[in-house]
Formats: C-alpha cells, sequence, structure tokens
C-alpha cells in the first residue's frame, strides 16, 4: 500500500497543534500533507518537520485526493465536510461529538477497541477526553471482572474549552490577585479559584452532555449493555491541562486492589502512581504534556461488595483528543484501512 | 440561668477568628468573655464588640469559672485541655478531630441531631467541614427517603489547612504564571493549577482520614447502621475558601428529584440554587462568606434505581468549623445544657 496523503481540518487550533506534535512525534508514514482550517486562519503558516506550509481554506474540494483526514475544527464543521471527505474516498476521522453516537461511525480509542475500526463507513469517531481516558482504565479491569456499575466525578480543566478558556483562566487569576474586576466570556461564572458544575448544556435528565458523553460512550466503546447504570458529575477546576477523574466502579466479580493495581501496570498507555505510604499518587499537572493515562488511589470501594474506586489523571489535549486521533490514524494505515 | 462566662480557645488562628464574628453576629449572651491561645500568640491584641481584650496562654488554670469553651486549636491541644476545662465545670466545644468517635462526646450538627447534645458529658464535637455541609444536606432526605449507599467527591479549598494554605496557594499561583519555581511547603505537591487527590494521612484501607471521616461522621451523625456502604473521595483544588460535593445517594424508597428540591428548600440552612435552563447552580466562590448550605443540580442519579445526584456547596470555615461552634454553644444555652 502506498502512504497515504493526509489533511489536517483546524490545524491551527489548540487540539490541531497537538495533532500536529503528535504526527511528528509518532513517525506517521504520508505522502504529501496538508493543513485546513476555517477561512480566518486561511493563509497562516504552519512549519512541520522542516517545511513551510500555507494553511488552505477548507473546501469540499481540498479532500481531492486525500486518503486521511485528521479533524478537529467542531461539530458543525464536520458535519459539514465529513460527508464530502467520505464522498472523495477520505477516511475522515472525527474530534468532534458530531459522529460518536452515529451507528456507523466506529467511536474507538486505541489500545481498548481497535477492531471497531473495520466497521467504519468512512467516518471514525474520536471520544470525548473525560471518556477517552478512563477507557484506558477502565477496559482491562472489566475484561477481568466485568462492569455492573459506575460513578465518576470529574475535575476538567479549561484548556478543554478551547485557547480563549486558557487565556481568560490566565486573565481572570492576575485580575483576583490583584483586586480588579473581570468579566468571564468563556465561562458561565467566575473560574479562577472557583469551581464550576457545568460543562456543556444540560440535557432534559438534568445531566449536562459532558455527563451524559460518559455514560453513553463508555457503553458504546466497551459494548457494555445500554442498561448499565453509569453516572457522572462533570466539573470545570481552575486548571490549565490536565482531566482528573474520581471513579468507584462496582464489578460483577470480586476484584482485589493488589490485582487491579497489576493488571493496570500492564496495560497499555497506563503508568501507575500509586505508594499512599509516601504520599506518592498522581495529580493533574503530572499529566500535562505526557502521554500516560496516570492511576493512583487504587482501594476496595466501601460503597460496593466488589468494588474499587479509584482516581486517575490524563492530559486531555493528548489523550483526551490529540493523540488518540493521532493513534486512530496509525492504526488505519497499519491495518490498510484507508 | 445566669449568662455564660466564655473562653475562645485557638482565638488568633483562622476558625478562630471567624468564631468571634460569629459570636458577634448570633449575639451569644455571655457575661464574660476571654481569649485562649498558644504561647506564641498571647499578648495579642483582640477588640470584640468594642472592647480590646488581651489573649492569654491557656493553662489548665484559665477555665476557671468558665462555662462554655469554643475550642479551634488542634487535636493535641483540645486531648490536653478539654479534661482541664470539664474538671472544672466547663461545657468544652471541640472543633478538632480528637473527640469525634469517642461514644461519650456528641458529634453535632445544629439543625440535624440537637437532641445529641442532652447526652455530653462535658464534651462535645464539631464534625468535620467536609461532613458538616453533607449532613445538613442529608438529614432531610434520609428521613422521607431513608439513605442506603453514599459516594461523595469532594473539591475543597485550601483555607481548611489554615493561613499558612491560604499564603501558599496566593504565592505558588503569582509564581507559576510568573514562571518562577517555587517550593511547596503546605502541600505534598503544587497546589497552583493542579488538582491533589489526598487530604489528610492515609489509613491502611487505602482511605485517607478525612475520606473516613465523612463515612464515619456521617453514621454517627445520621444514626445509621455502621454496614452502611459510604466512600469518600477527598481532593484538594486551588480555590481559597469554600468546599463543594458531587454527591450521589441510593436510597430504600423512591425520591423524585422534585420532591428532593422541595424538601432542601425547606430545610434549615439549606439554599438551593438549581435551574439549568438559566445555567444557575452553585459554585463555590458563591458560599465564600456566607451561612448557607447551597445545593443544585439535583436530578435522578443514573446509577440506582432509587437514586439522587446532587452537588453541595458551602463555606468551609463557616458551616464546616466557626458557625456550627457557635451554633452548639447557642444550643447549649438555649437548652440549658451548660
Amino acid at each position: 500500500m502506498t502512504k497515504p496523503n493526509i489533511a489536517i481540518l483546524g490545524a491551527t487550533g489548540v487540539v490541531g497543534t497537538e495533532i500536529l506534535k503528535i504526527t511528528d512525534e509518532l513517525k506517521i508514514p504520508y505522502e504529501n500533507i496538508k493543513f485546513l482550517s476555517s477561512p480566518k486562519s486561511a493563509g497562516k503558516e504552519i512549519v512541520f518537520q522542516g517545511k513551510t506550509h500555507i494553511v488552505e481554506e477548507c473546501t469540499p474540494e481540498s479532500f481531492d485526493g486525500v486518503n486521511i483526514v485528521m479533524a478537529s475544527a467542531g461539530g458543525s464543521t464536520s458535519q459539514k465536510f465529513a460527508p464530502e471527505a467520505v464522498a472523495r474516498g477520505a477516511v475522515f476521522i472525527d474530534n468532534s461529538s458530531a459522529f460518536r453516537m452515529d451507528e456507523n461511525a466506529p467511536l474507538v480509542i486505541v489500545g481498548v477497541n481497535d477492531d471497531d475500526l473495520r466497521n467504519h463507513k468512512g467516518i471514525i469517531a474520536n471520544p470525548n477526553c473525560s471518556t477517552s481516558q478512563l477507557m484506558l482504565i477502565l477496559k482491562p479491569l472489566h475484561e477481568r471482572a466485568k462492569i455492573k456499575r459506575l460513578i465518576v466525578s470529574t475535575y476538567q480543566s479549561v484548556s478543554g474549552a478551547g485557547l480563549a478558556a486558557i487565556n481568560e483562566l490566565r486573565e481572570d487569576t492576575l485580575a483576583n490577585l490583584e483586586g480588579r474586576a473581570f468579566e468571564n466570556v468563556c465561562f458561565k461564572k467566575p473560574i479562577s479559584f472557583n469551581v464550576i458544575p457545568q460543562i456543556d448544556v444540560f440535557c432534559e435528565n438534568g445531566y449536562t452532555k459532558e455527563e451524559m458523553k460518559v455514560d453513553l460512550e463508555t457503553k458504546k466503546i466497551l459494548h457494555l449493555p445500554a442498561a448499565t447504570p453509569i453516572s457522572c458529575t462533570a466539573v470545570r477546576v481552575p486548571v490549565f491541562v490536565g482531566h482528573s477523574e474520581a471513579v468507584d466502579i462496582e464489578f460483577e466479580n470480586p476484584l482485589e486492589p493488589d490485582e487491579a493495581r497489576e493488571i493496570l501496570r500492564k496495560s497499555f498507555g497506563v503508568e501507575i502512581i500509586d505508594n499512599p505510604d509516601n504520599f506518592e499518587f498522581p495529580t493533574t499537572r503530572d499529566a500535562a504534556g505526557v502521554d500516560p493515562v496516570f492511576a493512583g488511589r487504587i482501594r476496595k470501594c466501601n460503597a460496593f461488595e466488589n468494588g474499587i474506586s479509584l482516581w486517575c489523571v490524563a492530559d486531555n489535549l493528548r489523550i483526551g483528543a490529540a493523540l488518540n486521533t493521532v493513534r486512530i490514524a496509525q492504526k488505519v494505515i497499519e491495518m490498510g484501512l484507508y
């Protein structure tokens, strides 16, 4: 098979920039590569692997001759361009939520459900950040003891909301420390030195869309029955990069913390930091800029007969978005699925 | 009954300062009031209700003639002085963890289990901050539907760790924004723009003491069976004042979110902010400096057949410490229990 022609859509955004970096790090093979964006960012220069590229405005014709698209440009852009790319023969790997629950689009975390890639019909969806990191933890434990019930509380950084949100946390924090007033734009409430129990809009059942993503995407990725009871509370904290999650899992079968720790120690993409005697556990900043999902605080959950509680931390821009997107592209190439 | 003589032990600390303020706000009646501290802070001046007082070094004899002590001076100080105060006829209301699980000491949240005050033998314990705010929420719901299982994830501010921790968050944040190195002392890991899944030391079961307090104190205050399954993950976030909690409750009996909301709307010490359509929910900073425990995000919990998920926020220095201490003193006076 010849090397693919690759297009990166949304190349100038927070996640797009990470996709570039990781495409280089993982040495993704390609024949040609191009960078696409909205009219606003078109014309910008991007230096990639020593070569200067001009960012092109994305049009349907941009995908002529393209084999693999990595897209991180928001739901409406993906809705518009994915069918155009697929019609021209490209595999469209999408970071937005547009196709995640589409039964024709596999929703894949590499290392968890790679086989689902074989069923793709052109579009492959990348899960939401808060789901992604959890999957690498839950999959090997589920294989061993079968998940029966799941409760997740998240501690999510502002970078999930984009560049403007990162700047807003910085500006709001400085204003707060200097006693100046500050008007928040990205967040519904002040973000500096505050905790906001809302990410994305609310659904009729009182959960937010972000929370329902954890519920529904987890079931799709792990092939759990739709009736599996899952509850999530998704919360924004004043952190730049990295999402953390407190997780309580009930299993069908007994699973001791020591065994859970050993299973995770051998798992793809997971690193254990778990030595309470020395106050060793993962904090959010430990994960910023690196690939693993870190797990710690692994203990028997006092709320369930067969239960494990744990804490996990990951870089939401990497495993939660760009890293898995590029890993999907890598797998699609390896498996010859383009 | 004559008005009591009151002593405030630990008068110069973060919580002690709040106790003074609230003693004034609640117009606690007294004949005489005195302020006690460690040798280090003795000699400082405190202006209270227009009168200047000199802080005295606490000795056993300090309690001669004192009827009610409000103490917030740490566990070892309470261990040392509580018996001395009680031997001299005082009621010792203690903010530390020293006597909370002592079966001779009632553990009381005013408005929740006031009747337990009648069993006091001199020492009355004030619950830990993370437990306190939860009790005002759980009690009325428990009365209606009976708690079967409880899962709590906390988002706790640094003020629970004292004045030095407040300064450390400020200094660490500034250093981070200015790109300077900073060495943390109060926290085991950097606290600026970070989330730390550890408060207090670890127990053998992998839970921290802070987490086990939520478990054990909840059972003592609500008179729940010891076998009630409760799991907590206690987490430090970069916030100055205010603790937040994501709470998932399973009940014995059905309880609809609308009814839970109505019950809490009428409950002592609770205020509801819960209108998702207008993005109204409590954030941590809403609670700083005020008395109520705020509840919101009240919804049917997807993890349990009979379950409610909710979010609550309170000022950890007030309801979590000083406010309830002074309310206990007020009740002890009203009920003539000194």
